[in-house]
């Protein structure tokens, strides 16, 4: 008899023990389901055929159908070994609904595909799902379904749908005179990463900050639809970083940008654990799900008066060479620093 | 500079100029892009946003949104070695249509996942790509987006949208005295890939036919929306074998099952090419994307006469031990084989 609270390996319970533990999981785990309604999304009500069948259904709920989907990878995205799978359960739902925030929209349902190397614990993908769900019950996202398959390497990939109404964030609609904008103080998760890599533990208020930022990312779904409804247009999230995510933005629109170095929020939490770095991480860490956008100067205006503090204007968008963006100090120097940004292939 | 047709390394193109290429034969490879209209699927029409921004968008076309995924992971569904990446494209596409039509529906938009290793030739992606775009276009599917990782090993999961009525097919309405009933011949794909293996270069007819029924599988979505039709409102695609995917349907619904052998149709090739176990192969081959449905006698007889030699009923729904599948001969003598089916996970 296995001694009591024992790791279980998948091969104990096999693919059908996995699957209706997963369906159990996701069963109880649900905020709603537990008669604490989430305070988003309408995404239960509508669910006509979960986790269970061939596929999931649901009744359409708006103007237009979103969806995303994001993958992490063992080695590539997070080391297994320092990553709680917890942690990897909420960033793998972050960024998707990062992708649904970075439209405007509102996610709703999700598919979570795992791929499993042999000797993975039942108690590891519980885990993860415990993350997946804390994340989702936060958004109103149900979990209707997915795949387990077992694999060399161990990945997630998560597809997330969303809906949304007429109206759009796209990257393409940014036009010159623009002001461009982002939620947030960039470079925090970046710096997170940044910080583990290196040792720290977390322990200062600061090194806490940058440690949640990394873990824990928060999407921006209520300032997404917020933006639309305040006329904005134009928005991506940055996750790939505020350069390399506004030079997309650029590229999708045929425009170029200058940002005012002088204008992007530095976190005191980042200047002070990185004093002679922090600008790198500022203009180039990524794994972030904060939004950059643009709009015209007369909608721009009103989005900062409602947003407060909330969102910097850090520059403009130009009719330049299409993709470039240049960064400018309060002299108007050129301080662009060299290209970055995460490239998956490059060596 | 590289020679002619020489083969290049997804490193030396990037990730921006892997998505750009791929963006590229997404659009010069569907059918209706290129004025030749697919004959099925409204997808094109109503595709507000595909590959190139944050999420893709589209406007919802039927009573309920269906959703499925599938994945293929190298080592595990296939061999790299001996793989051809046209074929892990077309069957990647094929399996997830084939969980859309086991629900009546019909396939709208995919997204596409990969997880590439270094070393990846630009040129297998785009003939990967090539596999995806032909079921793809058969199929009136369009891809509207995706996700390019690095992965230590390949995989592809491919997630795919779909439209219903308010009638579906589900795997839990099985009721006692239900008929059951298969399209197909089971056990073809099973016999292609056993015949490979075994070295086996499909240069008979027979081996022909089978090595087609592995590596071309074709879903039945015509037939799955006639079913619904018809008044059908049980089915499961034969993705894990006849035996197993019977059991899934008779777990959900809460049943029983009993199989006539000498109902289920067994075709010549397979018998002439395994002649000592193709019983093994009909009862518990998978890979197939044939479809397994249920319905009371009067709503199957209307389903026979409608679809002749294309369907063959083999048993019935008994209110026994739920999931529990009885395999009689002739003389009514229990010839039922130990369970069988893929497990993903135990050794």
């Amino acid at each position: 008899m296995a001694p009591y609270n024992a790791l279980m390996d998948v091969r104990e319970v096999g693919e059908a023990g996995l699957l209706e533990r997963i369906a159990r999981w996701v069963r109880e785990g649900t905020a709603s389901a537990k008669g604490a309604p989430t305070t988003k999304g309408p995404s239960l009500s509508t669910l006509c055929l979960g986790i269970g069948d061939d596929a999931a259904a649901w009744r359409p709920q708006g103007a237009l159908e979103l969806w995303t989907t994001d993958t992490m990878v063992e080695g590539v995205h997070f080391l297994r070994r320092q990553a709680d799978w917890h942690d990897v359960g909420w960033k793998i739902v972050a960024a998707n609904v990062s992708d649904i925030a970075a439209m405007g929209g509102t996610p709703t349902y999700a598919l979570v595909t795992l791929g499993l190397p042999e000797g993975t614990q039942v108690e590891e993908v519980e885990r993860l799902y415990q993350g997946v769900l804390a994340l989702a019950n936060l958004e109103g996202v149900a979990i209707a379904g997915g795949d387990v398959v077992r694999s060399p390497t161990f990945f997630v990939t998560v597809a997330l749908a969303g809906v949304a109404g007429e109206a759009l964030l796209t990257r393409s609609a940014a036009q010159p005179g623009d002001r461009v904008a982002i939620s947030g103080s960039p470079g925090l998760s970046g710096g997170g990463l940044r910080m583990v890599l290196q040792g720290g533990k977390g322990n200062t208020a600061a090194e806490a900050l940058l440690w949640e930022a990394h873990f824990r990312p928060g999407p921006q779904v209520d300032l997404g639809r917020r933006l639309v409804t305040a006329g904005v247009r134009t928005a991506i999230d940055t996750s790939d970083g505020l350069l390399d995510d506004l030079a997309k933005v650029c590229l999708a629109s045929g425009m170029a940008a200058r940002l005012e170095r002088d204008h992007i929020p530095v976190h005191p939490a980042l200047r002070q654990t990185f004093p002679e770095d922090y600008w790198d991480l500022v203009l180039s860490g990524g794994e972030e799900y904060q939004l950059l956008f643009t709009a015209p100067p007369e909608v721009m205006e009103r989005v900062a008066a409602q947003e407060g503090g909330g969102v910097a204007v850090i520059g403009e968008i130009t009719s330049g060479a299409p993709g470039k963006v240049t960064v400018v100090d309060g002299s108007g120097r050129d301080v662009t620093p060299p290209r970055g940004g995460w490239d998956h292939f490059r060596p």
